[in-house]
């Protein structure tokens, strides 16, 4: 590591060009750590700070890239593992380290690995043909959650389905694939709503974990996020509720509201796969009180993106530190409200400042965040922060100003 | 004006490659401006975001430099007048424009304008022989300030005399330059504090402002900054002072409190002097009660940094903003106190990050700031900044993160 060099030079790399780079960049420039990133395309969203544009498929372009940096970390999982694991016999830091990232990377994984950590997930199970999907179908109540277990992001690769011939596209990928793949199926959770846990964890074992924010999702796409998640009727909490939402980890032991319990399994997750960097989990609140994890994100993800205005450390910020096994900073909540609403599509005339006019002097309290992306429907181009005093004031607004990018 | 293309692409050309330049990149990238600078040298503090390495007393550099942007800002003020209005003429939109950044770059300009203004100064004189100078020093009670008019900074180019001696080099250099130049010459100012009211103006004439902040000096030098600056005992405001240290504009003209006094000067020397970008006016609180203007800044400043956690927008995204001519951002703090400190000298074994595994296990909540330079005693290498309920702890905690970097 380059702290062990006692130079004050922290060189690091991110493989992957898209807004999650994007954003680590200012929070580098801050702290005086130098970031380069090795992008898909140029032109995209982090070129600011791109030093290098190549495949992260081809090994010698991921290799050349390390060799200038003092730890490898991403924008992204799809870096192959073979990658990731010859980068590291080269004696290179990687974080999250390959043996952690897998369970974001495969998603059968990632099931297996929750189930012996005594998470709760869904039903589920791993399926290589039509008739066992169907039979999974069929006694979950006809209907189910088919998933590639590869590859898949908002939305992509996950299908609501009734029959296993749904997906018989899948099945055939996998076939020609020859590699001996499976899908994942998982029961179709009647859930009331959604929750993430944001923890970011440094090789040295450190753990800070921010406060569980509410998800909404359209279309498999994140919309909206609450931060704090709102405390529903009757989800009072059974034990002293002082710093109960606090995001920190003593205080949720002993609590078994909904809250505390997504947020002790967000850090029971992040120690059993043994993440470094920042990891989501994405959880469901079931009608009959349960929480069930849904997914993993191994990077600073779009339920932390409020974090920027709304935490004292950003998980931009944290995710850095990290990486670079820097003391991790406090994640409390800089107002006790903070929205953010995504900007999907954007103005059909171009990025999003087409609109800064209209939008800056109708919303002066809006945080305006452009990925200096090209409008595209249902495209993830930028968001909008609010913090306050409340929540419901919060949402109005943020929804206003990001409405305005329509 | 890019904005008016209609591409939503808004490029902006910062001449200068210091820690100012620098702090206007990441909010460049959330807002997706697309930013560049004219650095002076190779590894300057804006390096990061540097495309041009170039002398800004070059025409043709800045020219070219310019042919690249859709409009041109400043991290200093050292840019030569001639050729800003060169820049002008070709159609270049450069802000703050040269005709209002005249003031800040000579003192002796800015001295007569305020006092064209009507705003209380100390006072002053134009002195252009050591005869004239020991006549002002001699009916100002024996001792005074003698400031070169041009290219002070930091302390330099300021010095406290009792005899008109004592400034001969300075007369020397002046015969020497041949352009028939002065001196300026001020009463020593008997001050119980230092003020400063930072005010964004964009060319459309929207204004404002941050609350008056306190800054406190060592040696010439910036060294903290508490914001909201504290209100003395028998301040009491005059006016009802709902919003009165709001940094709004509507409340404080009534009002007679020092506070309110300070800012009222502030947005007077804005308009004024037709300042567009951020101002800042460096003001002294005179043991009587009255408020003199020191100095003037037509950049981001010092004494706003503190705004980068502290207010809802900071001074480098409204600066880019007000260069740009975009809409304004609310400019209400983001907690009740935030207090800067800065790092003078920095750690001697290089720079800051190499104390970085101590000072950010010590302090979690302290927003550690580095240029990315190396250390040189009495250089500014970086700030911390840490905002919360009360000056007391803030200031506190702020001092004893910042002291770990000596």
């Amino acid at each position: 590591m380059a702290l062990a060099d006692g130079s004050g030079i922290i060189r690091i790399g991110v493989i992957g060009g898209g807004q999650l780079a994007r954003m680590m960049v200012p929070p580098a420039v801050h702290l005086g750590l130098r970031i380069s990133v090795l992008a898909e395309t140029e032109g995209s969203s982090a070129e600011r700070a791109a030093d290098r544009v190549g495949d992260y498929r081809d090994p010698e372009t991921v290799f050349s890239f390390a060799d200038t940096v003092d730890v490898v970390t991403f924008d992204h999982e799809h870096v192959p593992p073979s990658i990731l694991r010859e980068l590291e016999s080269r004696g290179v830091s990687v974080h999250p380290r390959p043996d952690a990232l897998q369970f974001a990377q495969d998603k059968i994984l990632m099931r297996e690995k929750l189930t012996e950590l005594g998470v709760p997930v869904p039903a589920w199970a791993a399926v290589t043909n039509e008739a066992e999907l169907q039979e999974f179908i069929d006694t979950h109540g006809g209907r189910a959650v088919a998933k590639t277990a590869r590859g898949g992001y908002d939305g992509k690769g996950v299908r609501v389905i009734s029959s296993a011939a749904e997906v018989r596209d899948w099945f055939t990928a996998l076939a020609e694939d020859g590699r001996g793949g499976a899908l994942l199926v998982e029961e179709l959770v009647d859930f009331v709503r959604e929750l993430s846990q944001l923890v970011a964890r440094r090789p040295s074992g450190e753990v800070r974990a921010w406060p569980v924010v509410e998800t909404i999702q359209r279309d498999g796409v994140c919309a909206e996020v609450l931060a704090p998640a709102p405390v529903q009727h009757a989800q009072t909490h059974s034990a002293d509720s002082s710093g109960c939402r606090s995001g920190g980890t003593a205080a949720v032991v002993e609590c078994d509201c909904i809250l505390c319990t997504a947020a002790r399994i967000g850090l029971t997750v992040a120690e059993g796969v043994g993440v470094t960097g920042v990891l989501a989990v994405e959880m469901f609140e079931t009608a009959d009180g349960r929480v069930l994890v849904n997914e993993l994100a191994m990077r600073p993800h779009n339920s932390g993106h409020f974090s920027i205005e709304g935490s004292v450390t950003s998980q931009f910020e944290q995710h850095l530190r990290a990486v670079a096994d820097l003391p991790l900073g406090e994640t409390a909540m800089t107002a006790p409200a903070a929205v953010m609403v995504n900007v999907l599509g954007g103005p059909a005339e171009g990025p999003m400042p087409v609109r800064y006019a209209e939008v800056l002097a109708a919303h002066p309290r809006a945080k305006v965040h452009s990925y200096d992306k090209l409008p595209r429907p249902g495209r993830k181009v930028g968001h909008v922060t609010v913090t306050g005093e409340d929540l419901a004031s919060t949402l109005a607004e943020a929804r206003a100003a990001a409405a305005l990018f329509d």
